[in-house]
């Protein structure tokens, strides 16, 4: 596995399970799946050696995240190291604006977009004008939990774009958001599927906060989001767990947001929520091994992320008080704590998701820092 | 953790998601919790030093086996290194003729045994003839998995004992054994105490072959197995997992056949079957941290273990395979497959015994080489 954060992290966790081995590409040796114990090679994923070097020890490479530039796993893939998901797919998720092309001209539901060329500060201003505003402002590539996406008006322009290169920024249409969703699937190499129940999320400054599985939405739009990932998964020959995050618009027509072809964020609690973890799917996708179940194991689960807070207080000195919450499946990730850096997440199961998300919340909270007194219980 | 088995390994796997560095002393550098990642020190569990540096690495000593010298751990307890559980509840684990002597002046119900000491031939000889045949032969240290447990008549004894030690033995009065059935649970250092469900076991040549939870047996006799085996705890001053085996007779009474002082086989189908795993809970008791919830998730859940089959085949062989099996939790702990060897487990949860004993147990044939066309389904 390329890169060794908390994903890899709770993918070696899953693999040891099974008796698989992760070997991780990290970039350094304090990364969070070198501390949980993966076979590591220290080394940039930018490095072609490097990249050579884990696969010339391992059966297939799979990733972490999606910053490996997409040519040098053509150069591997020449020489007759696979990786999946292969260079095509992960493209699609390094590059934004590839990625709305090419979903549009398949027909996918995408927001509008288009690149800031020559003059990024006039170009977004006429199209605001066109779309009205405000507008969403993307970096083309690299931006993730929020950073490099902002929601703007006329008056922000200078101040988002002031700098921008041409052809760093994308322009897209602000689409009327009535509910944040997901759908994490796992496909293998010859194609086989399956889809997790539909992921509800939510956003606090672009970066996700909570989910609850399955959404309250109906059972045909679930039904439709979930093919609606299927064809985006089969469309760009995704291998592996692949994430789409899509919005449900106040019309109820779903739109495709951001794709990951990773474990991802929105899957975290289908490590207790689900009959087979995303991680565990993931593995067994990449080594071409029968998908395993799918379902939920309760009716309703609720994770929430665990960020480091703004007075630097690191969820590690609270683990005492967060493990009185009875029924909250405590994840720490073991990265140095810094305010807004997920540290780690909590996941509850329950009969319904008030129930579920009061459990995960008030452990959140408590290995945030926050003291019990200021918890509405 | 002294000792790096597959105890030592899923204890890692508890440790690394709640953000807990554990150390390994292990006796060799391919043992289960290393390959696993677990921190490590190669080492000896009779050696005072390697055990002393241990202690200095970590904030508390525990165990996944019962072969370490407790006058060592009362060595390193008067030069201030604590361990949980401590040398007086280890020496019940590893003695079990003490056990059963101090249990039995402590009023819990055991087999009447007796140490075999200057004849061992003539003194079971007659044991048999006062307790009627066939009586059980132990030794009193060292024996797992039906090793150094006997059930014999009055032609093995020259057999069993013609080469014994004097007190290397002990001759046990025969139970007649309606039901076999554990009740793992767990203790702080202060005397907090939870336990889990009752488990029922299925024994095969003195091994845990699969179990299932709860038992089918009375609320009212669950509860007393439970509270027997709080006062057990109490009694020996059990910190962390303690499993105490039992048999319910064919009067429906219960008696106390073996105790463990760390995780045990016991208590593997808490990982999915459980809120909160044995090894999870472990970590909680030795480090003094709240205990977690110990209810199951499903009605019932089923745990069938993995032994290396007779004709050597290893299970890691029969991985895909085995992962068709929908529902079956699998875990291999990434040991050499040898005949006899327990390799991994399966656990299954289902909406009844039944449903989720055959999914484990489909499962783990497949695991150990048995073909498809061969199992009933």
């Amino acid at each position: 596995m390329v890169g060794a954060g908390q994903l890899a992290r709770m993918t070696h966790q899953a693999a040891l399970q099974v008796g698989i081995h992760l070997h991780v590409l990290a970039e350094s040796a304090d990364a969070p799946a070198v501390l949980a114990g993966a076979q590591s090679t220290v080394g940039s994923a930018s490095d072609l050696d490097a990249l050579r070097s884990l696969a010339e020890r391992t059966k297939v490479l799979t990733f972490d995240h999606e910053l490996v530039p997409a040519e040098l796993l053509d150069v591997l893939d020449g020489e007759g190291f696979r990786s999946f998901p292969g260079a095509p797919a992960l493209r699609m998720a390094q590059d934004k604006l590839l990625a709305r092309r090419t979903l549009g001209h398949a027909g996918f539901p995408v927001p509008e977009a288009l690149e800031l060329r020559d003059d990024p500060v006039s170009e977004a201003r006429r199209l605001g004008e066109r779309w009205g505003w405000p507008i969403v402002l993307k970096t083309r590539r690299g931006g993730y939990d929020g950073r490099g996406v902002e929601i703007v008006g006329v008056d922000d322009l200078d101040r988002v774009l002031g700098a921008a290169e041409p052809g760093e920024w994308l322009a897209e249409q602000c689409v009327e958001i009535a509910l944040e969703i997901a759908v994490v699937g796992v496909r293998t190499p010859s194609g086989r599927w399956a889809a997790y129940p539909v992921v509800e999320t939510t956003q606090v400054d672009g970066m996700c906060r909570e989910l609850v599985m399955p959404a309250r939405i109906s059972a045909e739009l679930a039904e439709q989001a979930q093919a609606l990932a299927k064809s985006v998964a089969d469309g760009i020959d995704a291998t592996g767990i692949i994430a789409v995050e899509l919005f449900v618009t106040g019309a109820g027509a779903l739109v495709v947001n951001e794709l990951a072809v990773r474990p991802h964020n929105s899957g975290h609690a289908t490590i207790e929520g689900s009959v087979t973890s995303q991680f565990e799917n993931h593995l067994r996708a990449v080594l071409d091994l029968p998908i395993g179940a799918t379902s939920l194991v309760a009716p309703a689960v609720a994770m929430v992320n665990v960020v480091g807070p703004e007075n630097g207080s690191d969820p590690r000195d609270h683990l005492a008080r967060a493990m009185e919450v009875s029924g909250a499946h405590i994840h720490l990730y073991d990265k140095e704590a810094r305010p807004g850096r997920k540290l780690g997440h909590v996941t509850a199961l329950g009969p319904d998701h008030d129930a579920a998300l009061a459990i995960a919340r008030r452990c959140a909270d408590l290995l945030a820092g926050v003291e019990a007194s200021e918890l509405v219980s």
